[in-house]
């Protein structure tokens, strides 16, 4: 059986994911396509324009065939600790065969390479990224200059420190570090993305994919949705216009008050207890948390040369979502699947090291005290969002026990 | 010196509040007139409709000359702990010769033998007091009724039990408790209330004076102020035109979205540590926290026949405020105050037991550890409050610390 693993945020769904879920197909015919999705809260340290069982259903309509939440202790993290997550999280069904993401540089051979050295750390390499970090150089390119010195040491560049140079690759590399470290069977195989880079704020090219970004971007700068009808599958159109109309897309901004009141709780002792907060970052949040106008204004106001935005947003996030801690993965949990998919989640559970979960009424027969801990996370950040929605949408507000997940006819 | 106190929240300010002053006034004739102002959350158990200083500048305006704050653990409390907290505050300053208060009942003295005979307890009172609870009867009917028993045998009824029947009465009784107990020198002075009654919701008499909660109501209902302009003193009108005008008017439901995600954050235990909050009522709100919508809608879900809805509103702004002990008054916080009253200030700190304190960043040095631990909750809840009001109106957010005190000239 081949199975392929795709991790994913969907924020939200577009034709550039239709495409990837296409090319694997074509390229790798698998029986079935799994994808791990963020939960609530996504990478870039926000809360998800829709929440993950739309998500989860655009995913369902346009391919995936079961989708699992990645916890948000990882979906919120550095893209060390969110590969660290999504891919032992694909190990641990073991039913994988191959794991596919988007890159600019598609030679599998080149990002195997390069994940095992940058996790062996040979003396040669660690002694030329010392030197080049002794020199002034930041960390990336130290980094990449060390790769080259410790591969071709007669060489200016290497193609291994061209692929860390490309922001697009880092998380692929991340990914391949994982499955070399779990020396797991399941194959990296990188494909070319297509369309707007990442950031990309508008729909520069009628003929290319969008990003998700300029997705989000258009939805604050307009009020109908007619723009976006050609930028994503048809289904997924729908689900978001439903959305919009019922006031359920959330911001960050939309968290402004939360994080307000919330900060004028803490202390810089306090601070310091949460995921990724520095005595630094604590010590500035607490200097000018009196400047505090929304959360996008006050992300912006931290931001130091040193400290990424999305670092910032992250660990602003952190703070909201009580997130101190890191567990293991230890079970994978089903936002929804296809129907057909039976054959699939029976092999999962015959075959996985990680128990599924299905039903939350079963974590606590099902799962260890640790386990345990990672789900009230996701718990808690899910009741969080959706605390915010029911306020905004004036929508019932449904405890995440109470939600099913979705089964695709 | 003759220096009158009175006790108010002032939640606006309106014609009948005008009109105690001006009784006062012509009745005892004070050299200056005292009044202790809820902060920014009052007793009914929500934000005030204005903040602090606002109210305090409409007192100041329309006659007070020295207003000094409640502190939140007291103003958002039963009229037992209201009372202690207002009025040893008052005794504290050393000055303080009257204590004026509305009732139902103007007569001094009764109001003087009720109280000292419930501060007594004689074993003929507790006698009948036990018997008529045991009876069933509700506690304030008992009580009434034990109080007769033990002040005239021979009678059905006496002055003492209807005095306690009034709910207007209660409050009065209570602070000439407080007085009784700390054998006082102030005397109680009670007024006739005047106007609708407390919880009227609309203006009545046109010639009668409105109750607060009738203007809260008439702005909730209307987006201009027209029909307020005549139920308020002229200045006290503008200050609360300009308020909704920007947006800074506050009501409860304000507050909803904070408090459904800090219940999310609560569990049973965690609820039964913060004030008034008993076992059964933290249980109850657990049990129903998912068919949360708003603020008042929650306390309505949650009243039931034994526990009142203004407890439950003041429990609920407990777990908002972080409210878990009532310390000791231990000072005197400064408001704001008429230019003219340096006389005033300089015989406080002359014979005052309670240091005056009229700049925040002088209260580690002036306070005891439990006084700065007091002050620490104004701090908290008033910092609360502005942030939902810059939040609510788009103003910046001004930190307690940088406001300055009224000077009224």
């Amino acid at each position: 059986m081949k199975v392929t693993g795709i991790i994913a945020e969907y924020n939200p769904f577009h034709n550039g994911h239709e495409y990837q879920m296409k090319t694997v197909r074509q390229a790798l015919n698998p029986d079935f396509l799994i994808v791990v999705l963020s939960g609530d809260h996504v990478q870039r340290g926000t809360p998800a324009l829709l929440d993950k069982f739309s998500r989860t259903q655009m995913a369902l309509c346009c391919g995936a065939d079961l989708v699992l939440e990645l916890p948000v202790s990882y979906s919120c993290s550095s893209a060390e600790y969110f590969a660290e997550g999504a891919v032992s999280l694909l190990h641990g069904l073991g039913v994988v065969t191959h794991l596919c993401f988007g890159c600019e540089t598609p030679r599998q051979e080149l990002f195997i390479k390069t994940a095992s050295l940058l996790n062996q750390e040979p003396p040669s390499y660690r002694q030329a990224l010392k030197a080049s970090l002794k020199k002034g150089l930041p960390y990336p390119a130290a980094r990449a200059g060390a790769l080259t010195a410790c591969l071709h040491p007669n060489q200016a560049d290497s193609e291994e420190a061209a692929l860390l140079r490309s922001p697009n690759n880092l998380l692929g590399v991340e990914y391949c570090r994982v499955l070399d470290k779990l020396h797991s069977p399941i194959k990296p195989w990188p494909i070319l993305r297509v369309g707007s880079g990442y950031h990309e704020q508008s729909f520069s090219d009628p003929d290319s994919y969008p990003s998700a970004s300029a997705i989000r971007s258009y939805l604050s700068a307009h009020s109908d949705l007619n723009g976006l009808y050609s930028q994503m599958p048809r289904t997924a159109a729908r689900l978001l216009q439903k959305a919009v109309k019922e006031r359920r897309n959330i911001l960050e901004d939309d968290y402004s008050l939360l994080l307000q009141t919330q900060l004028l709780r803490e202390s810089l002792l306090s601070l310091t207890e949460y995921l990724d907060l520095s005595e630094e970052l604590s010590r500035r949040i607490i200097r000018n948390r009196n400047q505090f106008q929304s959360f996008s204004q006050f992300c912006r106001l931290l931001k130091t040369k040193e400290v990424t935005y999305t670092r910032i947003q992250r660990s602003l996030l952190h703070v909201l979502l009580n997130l101190k801690e890191i567990y293991p993965v230890s079970y994978a949990r089903v936002l929804g699947f296809r129907k057909e998919s039976a054959e699939l989640l029976h092999r999962i559970k015959k075959e996985g090291s990680l128990p599924l979960l299905t039903k939350l009424a079963n974590a606590r027969e099902i799962l260890s005290p640790s386990g345990q801990k990672l789900l009230a996370q996701d718990v808690f950040a899910s009741n969080f969002y959706q605390a915010v929605s029911s306020q905004k949408s004036g929508l019932p507000f449904i405890h995440e026990y109470q939600k099913p997940i979705i089964i695709q006819e």
